[in-house]
């Protein structure tokens, strides 16, 4: 008799942007006619890089060609891309790694959450709270937890709570954890780490032989030199940490798909009897066994993102969607309401008014002033009492969202 | 402390073409200059059609237009698409499937080892023997084997020989066994089961709560009338039947990445306290928590596949690797081997002369030949003694292929 993933019956009800989306079209559907303005999800909206759109034309051109056309390419990605993220995500930093520690791959939700495939079961796991959902959400499914309380915590993972009180920087774990998750810049907060905080975490990796996970999606935002673009920059983290980094919001591929992850062929996990294992040849063996590689067209775009004229273009993006960052942070400063991140990060961090719940003033600001927010609470049980505001727009929406803020109260 | 999952550990070493490749890589090295042809990996040779390319262009246009541009996109796949698949590869059969149980993707590789996460680890899987390693290897790194033996079967496994003896039709199993791998048109043997052979199998599933993953990613090569396309022509089906397809084979999408599955609402797996759980639902969460939809480019591309001038050119390219496989079944038929399949299907499994061994053969053919063939071992072990030949190759070179072993005898 066929039973199910019993694990999957703990999730809590649906996926936190499936369920704004819901909310948003109940909303739409009885009121019809205002125009919503969506600060939700952190989608780009700005079109794809010229010289982006001119690699993909010319890979279609190739694939209809006998001569040029690619079937199966490696799974691990081309070399053209794994050698250009070497050169300019890397070196060009002062960083070393090898092409062959570079993953290609269709997205970070995919590759963070498919991490945990070569990790033990019994791994315990520690997040900053709040933090990007999927983290939590994969690891109930692969049963790594008990059940959820009434605060939405889930037992068996251990929260590393960031709030404005402690400045949004988790403490060190009081009980030994194998794998910390740390988004930076932060996503939902926007706040980040500097290279001494995070030297703090890579030593307490080093001395616990726990691993760190390092989401680096928006590291394109990162402005103050204070924080670091990789964790890689700190010493030692080539042996405790992995990377990921995404096209998606550096280069506007949330709709073509392209990301990637560096596995370091430093970094061992211990089997049972105790022996080490390279999580570089546990995750290449995952990756050709349960992956066939990303579209050589989505990979000749990614690539083009390296030219000197796709650097250039790309960062504009990167740079209107911050001055969008700069507009929000402003106004909802002006109108007095507590405000974090949107210096490194396209995400704006801001406590409710008046110790209200998350989805009371998403649903609040959803119907007085039609804007979507998301709700803190869905990133974490620390997340409640606070929203997040996204810059992804267009400027004119975020204009228009902010006179609404400034016309309707808060 | 980091542990590894321990199941990897099981895993026999190389993925099966990664093997291949490198001996064929060390055997060039050794030997340069002769031109190998390589009949081994099931890869598509000829470009994509002229239709999917415009449609790919067109959507690169789009995506660089502020007006057109489309960020993230339903993880489950674009309406456009699971429409036309609704419509073309379901209801033109007689085939009731609705749209929401329609889940693209960006391969069939990913979807069936995917698959496994919303079933318990504890189900007893049953297969083909042979057929692709990816079932069975993913099954290990997901816990649910035990060690290897020196046949090359896995404990836990439940193997259903398919062989030239039972005319490649597997028996139904003496034991109960929970999940059931199907792949027909099979790989690697290019045979197939007649609706009322698969029938047995439905009746099965069904007097037993079972669960069929039937893949269907050689459909488009399916000729004879008493074969079927898709599982569900047969009664019961969409009760019991994951079903997953490709465009790799059908539309040469292998460097491309396109595919979808099947998830009948229909389909329940219990919960441990014996509560029916909608499959649907579980994969649904499961993709809208792991997995981020494909390329909008690259899905306008797939859905032009089903153009009528789209249907068109992509017959023809199956059309072409079926003629590939004329060639090659009628000159190792002539030379005496012992040859099955390549009717339905662009494989075509012979078995090895004088009962030598699968990878000696494999090896014989590379280095006197120079033709890069199958071992039929890498499969299961009921295929050893046999070996893959693939049809997918240019005209030119399978009938070089083919004149070497004329000349060079078999």
């Amino acid at each position: 008799m066929i039973q199910c993933n019993e694990n999957y019956l703990k999730l809590q009800r649906r996926y936190l942007f499936r369920e704004i989306a819901e909310r948003v079209e109940e909303y739409q559907d009885a009121n019809p006619g205002g125009k919503i303005i969506k600060l939700g999800i952190g989608d780009v909206t700005e079109p794809l890089a010229p010289s982006v759109a001119e690699a993909m034309h010319e890979a279609v051109d190739e694939m209809s060609e006998p001569a040029t056309f690619r079937g199966y390419g490696p799974e691990q990605g081309y070399d053209f891309l794994r050698g250009a993220i070497v050169e300019h995500d890397y070196r060009d930093r002062g960083i070393y790694v090898e092409r062959d520690e570079i993953f290609i791959s269709d997205g970070s939700k995919c590759d963070t959450a498919n991490i945990l495939d070569i990790l033990s079961a019994d791994s315990v796991v520690a997040l900053a709270d709040p933090v990007y959902p999927v983290y939590v959400d994969t690891n109930v499914m692969a049963g790594r937890t008990g059940h959820v309380d009434a605060k939405g915590q889930y037992d068996g993972i251990y929260y590393l709570p960031c709030t404005a009180e402690n400045g949004f920087v988790p403490d060190l774990p009081s009980r030994k954890v194998d794998i910390i998750y740390l988004c930076c810049p932060n996503n939902p907060t926007g706040t980040t780490l500097t290279r001494k905080q995070l030297k703090l975490w890579v030593d307490y990796a080093l001395e616990n032989m726990a691993i760190i996970l390092f989401d680096a999606a928006y590291e394109a935002y990162v402005r103050e030199p204070r924080v670091p673009h990789s964790i890689y920059e700190v010493d030692g983290a080539k042996r405790v940490a992995i990377e990921f980094r995404s096209f998606s919001k550096s280069a506007g591929f949330t709709g073509t798909r392209c990301a990637f992850t560096v596995v370091p062929k430093e970094i061992v996990a211990v089997s049972g009897q105790g022996r080490p294992e390279s999580l570089n040849r546990l995750w290449n063996r995952r990756q050709t066994t349960k992956f066939n590689g990303v579209s050589y067209i989505t990979q000749r775009g990614a690539a083009a993102v390296y030219t000197e004229r796709g650097r250039r273009e790309t960062q504009a993006l990167v740079d209107y969607y911050l001055g969008n960052a700069d507009i929000i942070r402003d106004t909802l400063t002006t109108l007095g309401l507590d405000v974090y991140g949107g210096i490194n990060a396209p995400y704006i961090w801001v406590k409710t008014p008046g110790g209200m719940k998350s989805w009371d003033y998403f649903q609040k600001v959803l119907e007085e002033l039609n804007v979507v927010i998301t709700p803190g609470g869905g990133f974490g049980p620390s997340g409640e009492g606070y929203v997040r505001f996204s810059a992804f727009g267009s400027r004119d929406d975020v204009e228009e969202a902010m006179e609404r803020f400034r016309r309707g109260g808060i």
